[in-house]
């Protein structure tokens, strides 16, 4: 599916709810490295919750720091990946995961919503809900 | 709560999360249409997938005539709701319903994610995803 996407479609031919489902299938496989690297734009924004310094990462550089600080920071003991919902040219996926935090070694359970949008076959935005 | 939100403050007093709690206690009571009479804007707009004459239901009698006609077609045998997951001005809920369409006699299962905007103490979007 990804040689598919290199192709410059526009909005109308792209099937949200495939890229979707494969995000999806990307996360319950583990490799979130590769939902970003298939999927986002290069001008893709992300929102997380509160007022902290990753609140708004703009630019693919800014978000994949941040996923890659995340990553570093944490050890995955397990997750889940619900999903899709779709509607237009956006969907959602619910995630649930099992942490530990490295630096301060607290165990905790995380689920979220995250909501994105696509144009052009790429996420141009991530929104996180928790 | 429904009390408190007659009051007119601003954005920034508004707590998200007590309205995105009490929209999901009042799902979980089977009280949906509590859930719009205490907080649909005037000029509330809902957005559902695809391309059908109710795809986008603009303003409070366009949204309330949906959900009558949903309410009437239709009987829910059980329900969830959870949530909510939250993000600044928006919620997000999860509802699942077992029903049955009168019309068709058909009985499946739903699952949707409900996003909710809120300005103002109301909500002036809401957008399901399917």
């Amino acid at each position: 599916m990804s040689d598919e996407l290199d192709d410059d479609f526009g909005e109308e031919s792209v099937d949200i709810r495939a890229i979707a489902e494969h995000v999806v299938a990307l996360a319950r496989a583990g490799e979130f490295e590769a939902i970003g690297d298939t999927y986002w734009d290069e001008e893709v924004i992300s929102f997380e919750p509160g007022e902290g310094p990753m609140a708004v990462c703009d630019g693919i550089d800014a978000v994949r720091a941040k996923s890659e600080w995340w990553s570093g920071a944490h050890e995955i003991h397990s997750g889940t990946a619900e999903g899709p919902w779709v509607n237009g040219d956006q969907f959602t996926v619910r995630f649930t995961m099992d942490v530990t935090n490295k630096d301060s070694g607290e165990r905790f359970k995380m689920d979220e919503i995250a909501l994105y949008t696509i144009e052009d076959g790429r996420i141009i935005e991530e929104r996180f809900f928790y």
